[in-house]
């Protein structure tokens, strides 16, 4: 089950002006669900993304990075339309074809170009996507286009995932009021490549796209690139940031202006949120964990020993039964690959138990107090490097039987 | 349980000339097991090792490594001490000094210098050795040397292993009969960095020091550092060669004559087979899978995409619900981070299966037939690159409920 996770209130999710969503059953894999979204944007919108860095993309990444890139300034992208049971990945050149077409169905139906949509999947691997069915939807979908339709849309892009993902927030920018809100999916084949898992956040404060770019970079660097759940790269991960610039303020244009940074922190929140959600909603989660690493030399140091803690079975296993078996993440710590790491200097907490130092177990642990720790359904992992000034934190869940059991029947 | 995999009988197992093995129940995490070895050589024996490159080694690590860089030419190692249930990992200098004692009670005992014998544990990691429980055993062990106890020894060194494991061979050494046995320990902590896990091998044959370290090195490139169970690194890592030189042959010499190449091919299929049979008693596996990557630009690059797909938990549990899920393994050859790779130039075969190519499923590709290669209990997954010459192979288990369950379970 979910760690602390319920679903927020349809009635939290905020409306963004500009932006209209339509959601069917289209049939894609199994009938009886939501699994056709459309996202309409209004004309002028800036929209950013990044994709997995997977060499197995899917053929909707492929053709949703072309698109993108080949925008020249007068157009806009006007819809995004996402299936799920079929993720059209490892499909070859007839995958290609289909996302094509999707497209060009959609832009048929909204009197827009093809290159003006963006087509997202998600769901098996190796399967053709069931294009008929996805062309008999989309009318539909269109038909069903409304702004408050956020809360079906987070459900209608779920896989394996249990509790659907949407954050809503507000802020004021100079005085304008301006609203964000987000949907995710994901639960399994979870682990950051630039950006994990589908997500999409929308905006109707006004931003240029030179910098709506940089704040999706920023946004997935501090949310969805610091998730695990299990170590595996989705063929499909995208992150897509929209600013339909429908709110009463002047467009943001400057990187050293105060609505930049004070708009790039709200998107990042709304992002972190919806990643620290799809953790929260891991395949079998029953602990939600934050591994933090503290007083490396770099960054990249510090990932690398939360990312090892964060991976290793064995770890995960122990968080799910309880287990002060503390010693496992002073072996993930030393395969680290950490240069000249002295083992000697390093400190392992949990909470604020201190755990390990100088080489070995802490004079003054017990392991009452570990084991107090670990029944929580919420542990912090804090590893103080003690050379240097660089720090990460890494979100990830425990390894339960329920991820064997998702995984080993997700197709059945 | 262990997939094809039943301890050989006793019998099979061949005294080597020159070695001797002590076995004792030491009391020293459970009553009532095998849990203290020591292994005795004859003077003149020459041994070479490789350990895990952890960063967090325990503390015999520490010190078998200083003992066999400090002996000089006019000693030799008399002796091997081996404990299960600590690991004296993550102990710091307290475990330091417990090795060495172990080591100095031991040479007393045999007459012989401390840096004359090598320490080995296994266990949990973090926790203090029972020294006194040790130093208690080692007369008795001591008094239980026989040179047919190489059965009782692989039992000895088992943790979380089911099925004890040994291999006896012989070989014809230019007229002379060499006799190499080996034993090993593993089954969760399971992933190659140098060394994997406990195991030591001896043979009769004579040969020099410098031969020996390429032979052990040799060995392990091709055996246990291809293999992974969960992709964790133990700090305890260790495989040693032994040569007593009491076989009646002339010394081995020189790394360009047939003896030197027979006597490495011999311990080097020795060492297959007990990296092998790791893996076939996996914590949890009920499957055992040969992953071969060829015609890549580089082995290295064979070993990641292999690596990637055996370390995988969806791959894993795919093969533990016998689902032809097999879009995850391009996922996963997708996320190895293989430069320049074509995925529309590779191949993948389940077995003699053609499952995909040209970036997609097969055409030929009837899941019917993946479906019977998945249910079997031993699977082959080759890849092959189509960019070169180079080829790798890793051995690797699948994921099941009972890795969980041993896991979460192993220090109750």
């Amino acid at each position: 089950m979910p760690v602390n996770f319920t679903p927020a209130p349809p009635e939290q999710l905020l409306a963004i002006k500009g932006v209209t969503l339509g959601i069917v059953e289209a049939n894609i894999r199994k009938p009886g669900r939501k699994d056709l979204l459309v996202i309409v944007l209004d004309d002028g919108a800036t929209v950013a993304g990044v994709f997995t860095q997977n060499d197995f993309c899917a053929a909707p990444v492929t053709v949703a990075r072309e698109h993108l890139s080949t925008l020249d300034s007068k157009s806009s992208i006007r819809a995004l339309v996402i299936n799920t049971g079929c993720a059209n990945a490892g499909t070859g050149e007839r995958g290609i074809e289909d996302a094509r077409t999707t497209c060009a169905e959609t832009a048929r139906l909204l009197g827009c170009a093809s290159e003006q949509i963006l087509p997202f999947s998600t769901g098996v691997i190796m399967e053709p996507l069931p294009l008929p069915k996805i062309v008999t939807g989309l009318p539909r979908a269109i038909n069903n286009l409304a702004a408050d339709n956020w809360f079906a849309a987070s459900e209608a892009i779920m896989t394996t995932d249990i509790v659907p993902k949407a954050v809503s927030r507000r802020i004021a920018l100079n005085g304008t009021t301006v609203t964000i809100t987000g949907i995710a999916k994901g639960s399994g084949m979870i682990h950051p490549n630039m950006a994990t898992m589908l997500g999409f956040i929308a905006t109707d404060a006004a931003v240029s796209n030179p910098l709506l770019e940089h704040m999706v970079r920023h946004a997935a660097a501090h949310s969805f690139n610091c998730i695990t759940v299990d170590g595996d790269t989705s063929t499909n991960d995208a992150f897509i940031l929209m600013a339909t610039g429908c709110a009463a303020h002047s467009p943001i244009v400057d990187k050293e202006s105060r609505e930049f940074v004070q708009l790039q922190d709200a998107i990042t929140g709304v992002a972190v949120e919806l990643a620290q959600k799809i953790v929260r909603d891991g395949e079998g989660a029953t602990k939600f964990i934050t591994i933090q690493v503290e007083s490396g030399k770099t960054v990249e140091e510090c990932r690398k020993v939360a990312y090892a803690i964060a991976r290793s079975p064995l770890i995960k296993t122990a968080f799910f039964a309880s287990d002060p078996n503390l010693g496992r993440i002073l072996a993930a710590i030393g395969y680290a690959g950490i240069e000249a790491l002295d083992i000697n200097k390093l400190q392992l907490y949990l909470d604020d138990v201190l755990v390990a130092e100088n080489g070995g177990r802490a004079f003054a642990y017990e392991e009452k107090e570990g084991q107090r720790v670990m029944k929580q359904a919420e542990i912090t992992v804090r590893v103080a490097l003690n050379r240097g000034q660089a720090a990460a934190t890494v979100w990830t869940c425990d390894l339960s039987y329920d991820y064997v059991k998702i995984n080993a029947e997700y197709r059945s």
